[in-house]
């Protein structure tokens, strides 16, 4: 396997993918056109409108970039791609399409045969196990909550640590990826932004510049460094 | 119909249920024993812990309170009682075991036909139309999001305005119920900690210390008053 997952597409103050271009580019080399997959919609914008960002981008590159949405058959468009990139957003959203359209497995079968992936935020969360760890508003019902499981634990994008000075009783992150620990087995990768995880052949890696937050059942939470396996 | 749904159950610095201990003995006047749902377990605390907090403040008010979890037969209970209290926790662990148990219709009817009903947070969530501007982790998955539609438009309790300081890129929970609004045409509540609502037979207002934020599709957001009919 050869995938990127990354917590977020832009770090504050900076452009879109711009801190991860290198890893982009290693990526995806060799390859001169891969499929965008919008349909996490960020604030509701455009299949079309999204794919321009991305492959506003992706020219940098010198790499083509073709939304989903363009193709009269996604199924063959996804078997037919030589890489993928999924855009963050809202996982729901992201997840509902990816099911009802059948093609959820699909790119999970193309990416399990060697097939380049990248993922940000909501592109992300569907590598894991399954969408019960992301931060999004459910503004609809999916199918079900099963993702890919391309590694073998689910992720938290934009991991958020606690904030000590606000005067506000909502749940932390923390509290929260707890709960999901009342009621599910699973770790829980809490992935803080400017980190990604690095997947090749069977070694998955957490990279970047912070440290990442690890919870497990029955554990206290812990910090790994980057260059970790997980 | 007479129901009380509020943002939260504490405020920074307070104690449980305290800032709106008035509020609760006139909802419940005249009524010595009520039933308190506490599956929405906040933090994953047990169904007996939970109804002991409960319990702990209601004493005060010289109100008996059992919890669901305690009864044989809950849909018996849900018609016996004579009054309700739902407390927050995880929206999605409290919409899924009152789908699963048959309770959502049963709850509703009974609070239709008048017995009073208290709601916090996820509480409050359920008396809307659906589920889907909770702000919860999705760590369980419901049959289905839709809730008791005691009123005509959708509640996001715990509502927090976005922080200018913050250096982080997740979506700000304006940006997110925006999302929300690209999807359904729902009204959307967004109702800041110490504000709650009040519906007494058809008349539905929004109570509290602080203006509340309503969104509507093709709509900028707006504030009102306390006081204001909704």
């Amino acid at each position: 396997m050869n995938i990127l997952l990354a917590s977020t597409s832009t770090l504050f103050g900076g452009n879109y993918l711009e801190y991860i271009t290198d890893e982009i580019a290693q990526l995806f080399e060799g390859i001169s056109e891969i499929v965008f997959i919008p349909y996490a919609r960020p604030s509701g914008i455009s299949h079309e409108k999204y794919t321009a960002n991305a492959a506003d981008f992706f020219k940098t590159l010198n790499i083509q970039v073709k939304g989903l949405h363009e193709f009269e058959n996604p199924i063959s468009a996804l078997n037919n791609a030589k890489g993928y990139f999924t855009g963050g957003g809202n996982t729901f959203l992201l997840v509902k399409m990816l099911h009802e359209n059948g093609l959820m497995e699909v790119l999970k079968q193309n990416i399990t045969s060697g097939k380049p992936y990248l993922g940000t935020s909501a592109g992300s969360n569907i590598a894991g196990l399954n969408m019960k760890t992301t931060n999004d508003m459910p503004i609809v019902y999916p199918p079900s909550f099963d993702c890919m499981g391309l590694v073998n634990f689910n992720l938290n994008p934009h991991y958020l640590d606690p904030n000590p000075d606000l005067k506000h009783n909502g749940e932390t992150r923390e509290t929260r990826i707890k709960e999901f620990l009342t009621q599910n087995d699973t770790k829980v990768v809490g992935l803080r932004e400017g980190n990604w995880i690095r997947k090749i052949g069977e070694k998955t890696t957490v990279e970047g510049r912070e440290k990442t937050r690890i919870f497990e059942k029955g554990k206290e939470p812990y910090e790994i460094e980057a260059g970790t396996e997980l």
